[in-house]
């Protein structure tokens, strides 16, 4: 079994996913990118070009979780696709409350990817009262953050985005009785130890960037 | 030298960033979280145990760029912090252009982990007449989007993010005119070989999460 990330607890509170977990959600794209181009079978060779990831290592990550390619012929794209699903979690639909109506929180209201991928966001808070009942995306309103942890519970919701600004972040960790938090917030949240939080780093993804235009340019 | 994510160029175009470089990243946040804390030294060893991250690979990451620690002491936080700042470049201040004002585009420019990271958003454009010349943060206005590439040159921007619809996203790139750009538009892109493209896909953090709350209540 790989090493999951840690679980949300006491500071410092910046839980990594797990690299080989991250990795899986990789190959589930290249192989839905491949089935749309036709393609059937993938070898952990194409995977791995395709990522920029050595192909021991896709045969690695994919075979701990179980998922084998046929001698000669490589991964069932359709089979691989499915079958990495079930290991997320993510072949049934999840609802997802959110914490935070300002831009970001809107932005993410309408963010086209999570409903393909299975994420519902099916409650939205926030505790400025200009914005509780407002209309969300046409079929929600925005409800007070003061009910949030009684409207979870109700709702049997599982997952829940913090979007709200870093000095609001840590109530609203404790009032959102979900088992996965995933923190927009600039801060480290403690959470109990049953909660697993995985914070977003924005600034994570422009560091590699800056990386990857300063190794270019130095080799031209 | 660790192998840099793909550059932009052919479809597929989900450029990977090297996980090595991300993890860069983190141990540059940790040592950072350390000084804050009044911790002068960090073993590898606490290094990766905060990070999830076997000591071995945190050495292997390290050493790979030239950063290595003192024999019984580990790494000096400060030191390993402007060490890590200086190989990914955030040693200086980067220019941004950022492209699309809606709501997400409203959220990076108040994110206040850029301007922490060296990361200033000089300019911001849009084609929606409605928006341009509307007041950004108090300090810029949108521009139009017809004028991004000039504009771009004009101020010596090298990195731009891309925050508008998908349907838009492949045109605003190729008149972003810088050498990176960090890409919200869930759509490949295709850009010139000597562009460097980064793209954010915020379903793989909820995937990762998933996992990780499945995991855990399974094991209850």
């Amino acid at each position: 079994m790989a090493r999951p990330g840690r679980k949300g607890g006491a500071l410092p509170s910046r839980p990594v996913p797990s690299p080989a977990v991250t990795r899986l959600s990789l190959y589930l794209r290249q192989a839905e990118l491949m089935m749309a181009q036709g393609i059937e079978f993938a070898s952990s060779e194409e995977l791995g070009r395709a990522l920029g990831i050595s192909s021991a290592q896709v045969r690695r990550d994919l075979g701990m979780f179980g998922h084998h390619g046929l001698r000669g012929q490589g991964y069932r794209c359709a089979d691989l696709a499915r079958g990495i699903r079930r290991t997320i979690g993510t072949d049934r639909r999840w609802p997802v409350a959110l914490a935070g109506f300002g831009n970001l929180g809107r932005a993410l209201v309408g963010y086209p990817g999570f409903r393909a991928r299975g994420f519902d966001i099916v409650a939205v808070f926030d505790v400025d009262p200009a914005k509780i009942g407002a209309r969300v995306d046409g079929r929600l309103v925005v409800e007070p953050a003061a009910r949030m942890s009684e409207r979870i519970r109700a709702l049997g919701i599982q997952l829940g985005i913090i979007a709200v600004p870093a000095v609001a972040a840590q109530s609203v960790a404790a009032a959102m009785t979900a088992g996965g938090i995933l923190n927009f917030a600039p801060t480290p949240l403690a959470v109990p130890d049953d909660v697993c939080v995985i914070s977003v780093d924005l600034t994570v993804e422009l560091e590699s960037l800056v990386f990857l235009v300063q190794w270019h340019s130095q080799r031209k």
